[in-house]
C-alpha cells in the first residue's frame, strides 16, 4: 500500500511534462509517476531510430528531471482504478491511492478490423514501446523490400529512414498525396516529389486490401487489383486513444473514446485529470473534436493540468488544438499550422489565401539559400489569420511556431504586416521579401478590394 | 520637367519597399523612385561581400519587383524640394512634381568630430554605397592589419569576415563585450569568446583616442595608453539619420535628427512621408524616442507609409520599435527582441526574469543538434513579455521573430505556457524541454510566488 498525493498514470511527453509542472508547482506535495516502460521513447524521434539516431538507446526520454525534483518513478501498469476510493490496483499486486490523478495513457496504433493478414509475423505497427520497436529494428535488418502503409508524418519519416539505411520501400497512401491529410496539395504534391527523388517508391491514390503471406508476410494486394511482393509491412495507420483503463474506471468517453474533459483537463470525475492523446480535444478554430494527437499538445495540455490541480487560473486554459506540424525530408522541411485551405472551406470558412515565394537567406547567393513558400489561410470576413504552411530549409520548424503564435493571437493579416520581424542575411530571408510578410500583403491587398 | 503621382527618395529598402507596396497598392498611380545608386547594396549583407559572397555584385537588391509592377526608377539625386510647390529639382537639373512624397533618405555612418586621423588614407566607414565599398575592398585586398573600431552587428560581423579571408583583425570596443549594447552579458561575453576562438582579437574595455599616420594609417592609439600598428581602421560607430535634405526642405526634425513623423508616418508638412532610418521612432515598451535603426523595421514603416498615402486605415500603424536584431558567428546564432535586462532595469521596470538552456534538436544526439538557451525578461506585475534574448543554432533567426510576435501581442508568460508549439526531431527542441516554453514557466512560477 502506497500513498501519493499526485498520481500520474503514463510516462511519455504528457507523464513527464505533467509530472515535472506539477512538483515544480507544489513541491510539498508527492508526486509519483507509474509508467509501464522502464526507459521511455522520445515519441517524435521514433521514426529516426533507424538511420539518423541508428538504435532507440539514443532516443530515450531522460529521467533526470523527474529525478532532479524529487518525483518518484514506478515502473510497473496500473491494471483498474476505484475512482471513489481514489486507489489504483497494479499489475505488480501493489495498492496506490492519490489525491489527485493525471491520466496521460496515450494512444494505441490503430489496426484496421477489416484488413485481412495482419496477424502475419513481420506484420508491425509503430508503438511508442521501447521493447517492441528494438525487436522490429532487430527483425527488420534481415529483410528488404519493406510496404509502409500510409503517409502521415510517422509513415514519411519511417520510409525515408529505411530508405536512407539501403531498404526497398513502397510508401502506400490513399489519398493522392503524401501528407496529404495535413497539407494542401501543392506542398504535399512538392513533398511526395522529393520523398520519390531520394529513393522510395510512393503508390498514391492507392489503399491497401489485403496482407498475403503463410506465417510470414510475403505479398501485399491493392486496391487497384495489383500487388508488391514484400518481407515486411508496416502499417502507420494513426492512433487510436487508449482508454480502456478510463472507460473501466467509470469516466465519460467522447464518441471517438476519447476521455472527456474541458478546458482545465478536468475529466468527468472530480480530481481526475485527463490530458494528450487519450484527452478530449476540439480544434482551435471550429470548436469540433477533434482526432489530432501531437506531442506538443499534449505537452501543453499536461502543464495545464498539474497547474489546475488544486486551483483554477484564468490563464491555465486549453483553448483547442491548433494542430502545428513540421517535418523534414533531407534539406527541405515542411510546416502547418491550424487550418489548411481545403480543410477550411469543407467547414463553411469563406477564406482568402495568399502564397509567396522567396529565398531564405539574403542575398539568395548565400551557401545554404534555400527556397522558401509561406501560404496564408484568411477569414475573408475578418482577416483573421486560420492556418498557415510552409516550405523551406530547417527553420521552417520555428518559422511554423511564429505563424503558431500569430493564430493563437488571433491576428489579422493587416496586423502581421504591421509586425515587426528581425532578418540577418545567414539567417532568414531579406526584409523587403520575407515570405510571411509578403504572403499577408497578397492576401490583405484581396481583402481591401 | 516630370510629374508624377508617388516619388520616393531613395532606393534601399525603405524606398523599394514603400515604391512596391504604393504601386501594388494604387496601380493607377504613377510611382518613382529616385536614388543615387545604379545599383544598391542589400544593407544587411553588406558585412558579408569579403568572404561569403565574395563581391558587392552579388549583395545587390534586384530591381525586378519593382520594375515589374511599373514603378519608374530615375538614378539622380534630389538636391532640393520646395514643399509648397510640391517640386523637386535633381543634380542632373530635372525638375519632378509630385502629388505625394515619401522620404526614405537612409542614414550614413558616424565619424566622431574629436578623432584624429579619420583623414587619413586607409581610413573607413561602412556607408551603403556600392562604389565606396568596391573601393575599400580594393585596397583592403594588399593590406593585412586590420583595426575595427566599435563592436555593434556590423563591426562584430565585418571582422568576422576580415579574418574569415585571413586578414589580422583587432576589433576594439568600448563596453565589456562585444554586442554589449544590444546584449545582456551572458549572451555577449558567450559572442566575445566564440569570435576570439575563431581568431579575431577582441580589445574591449578600450576607447580609441586617435589614429596615427603620415598620409596613410600607420597605427591606433587607445584611451588605456596603448597603441597598435594598423595598415586600415574600420570605423563602425553606427549611424546618424540622412536627414539634410529634409530639414532644408522645412520638415521638423526631433533632437536626434530624425524627421518627425507620427504613427501613419506622416511628417510635419502635408502629403510628405518619412520612413526607416531617417524618419523619428519611439521605443514600442517605453515610448522614448529610439535611435534603432533596422531594415526590417524600415520595411514596416515603408508599408505604413506607403498604405496612408491616400487614406488612413487603422490597421495601418507604427506602434514603435520592437528592435528585432539576429547575427551569427560561425555555427552559433544569437537573436535580440525588444528590451534587454539592463535596458528595462534602466528605464525603470519592476522586472523578472527566466533562462533555459536545452538542446535545438531532439534526441539531443541528432547530428546538427546545438545548444539553445532562451532568456525572457518580464513585467513583474503584469507578466508582460518585454524582451527576449536567443543563443543557439540558425533557426535563432525564426526564434526570435517567434518571440517577437508574442511581444507585438502583449502576450504574457502565463499565455507562453499556454502556447501551443510544433517540434520535430530534425527541427526543432523537444516538447517537454523547449527553451521558450521552459523560460516562460520559470517566470510564470516566480510571479506566482
Amino acid at each position: 500500500m502506497k500513498q501519493t498525493d499526485v498520481l500520474v498514470i503514463g510516462g511519455s511527453a504528457t507523464g513527464l511534462v505533467a509530472a515535472m509542472t506539477a512538483k515544480s508547482d507544489h513541491p510539498d506535495k508527492q508526486v509519483t509517476v507509474i509508467r509501464k516502460e522502464e526507459k521511455v521513447m522520445i515519441p517524435c524521434g521514433i521514426p529516426y531510430i533507424y538511420g539518423t539516431t541508428e538504435s532507440s538507446d539514443n532516443n530515450i526520454l531522460p529521467d533526470g528531471g523527474l529525478v532532479g525534483l524529487g518525483v518518484e518513478i514506478i515502473v510497473d501498469e496500473v491494471v483498474s482504478v476505484d475512482a471513489e476510493a481514489k486507489s489504483c490496483q497494479t499489475k505488480a499486486g501493489e495498492t496506490i491511492t492519490y489525491d489527485k490523478l493525471i491520466i496521460g495513457t496515450g494512444s494505441l496504433p490503430a489496426v484496421p478490423k477489416w484488413l485481412e493478414g495482419t496477424d502475419l509475423d513481420n506484420v508491425f505497427t509503430i508503438p511508442k514501446d521501447k521493447i517492441y520497436l528494438d525487436e522490429l529494428q532487430k527483425k527488420i535488418d534481415g529483410l528488404n523490400k519493406i510496404v509502409v502503409v500510409g503517409a502521415g508524418f510517422i509513415g514519411v519519416e519511417t520510409s525515408d529512414e529505411l530508405n536512407k539505411i539501403g531498404k526497398e520501400v513502397v510508401l502506400v497512401e490513399l489519398l493522392p498525396y503524401i501528407l496529404g491529410a495535413t497539407f494542401d496539395e501543392e506542398f504535399a504534391s512538392d513533398a511526395q516529389e522529393l520523398l520519390i527523388s531520394r529513393g522510395v517508391k510512393v503508390k498514391s491514390n492507392c489503399g491497401i486490401k489485403s496482407i498475403t503471406g503463410s506465417g510470414k508476410v510475403s505479398g501485399v494486394t491493392f486496391s487497384d487489383g495489383s500487388s508488391l511482393e514484400a518481407d515486411a509491412v508496416i502499417l502507420s495507420l494513426g492512433y487510436l486513444p487508449n482508454t480502456t483503463l478510463a472507460k473501466d474506471m467509470g469516466l465519460e468517453l467522447n464518441e471517438f473514446d476519447f476521455i472527456k474533459a474541458d478546458q482545465y483537463r478536468r475529466t468527468s470525475i472530480p480530481d481526475i485529470f485527463a490530458a494528450g492523446d487519450c484527452a478530449e480535444k476540439t480544434d482551435f478554430a471550429t470548436g469540433k473534436l477533434s482526432k489530432i494527437m501531437l506531442a506538443s499538445t499534449a505537452c501543453t495540455e499536461a502543464r495545464i493540468a498539474a497547474l489546475s490541480l488544486y486551483e483554477l487560473n484564468t490563464y491555465s486554459v486549453f483553448k483547442g488544438t491548433v494542430g502545428i506540424y513540421s517535418t523534414c525530408i533531407g534539406d527541405t522541411a515542411y510546416g502547418v499550422a491550424g487550418l489548411i485551405e481545403k480543410t477550411a472551406v469543407t467547414e463553411g470558412f469563406n477564406i482568402v489565401t495568399g502564397s509567396f515565394t522567396g529565398v531564405n537567406r539574403h542575398p539568395g547567393k548565400i551557401e545554404d539559400a534555400h527556397k522558401e513558400t509561406v501560404k496564408l489561410i484568411v477569414s475573408a470576413k475578418s482577416g483573421v489569420i486560420l492556418g498557415g504552411e510552409v516550405l523551406g530549409g530547417r527553420c521552417v520548424g520555428q518559422l511554423i511556431n511564429a505563424i503558431g503564435i500569430a493564430i493563437q493571437n488571433h491576428m489579422t493579416v493587416h496586423d502581421l504586416i504591421m509586425t515587426q520581424i528581425g532578418t540577418q542575411p545567414l539567417l532568414t530571408a531579406s526584409p523587403a521579401g520575407f515570405p510571411l510578410i509578403k504572403a499577408a500583403e497578397i492576401v490583405a491587398k484581396a481583402l481591401r478590394k
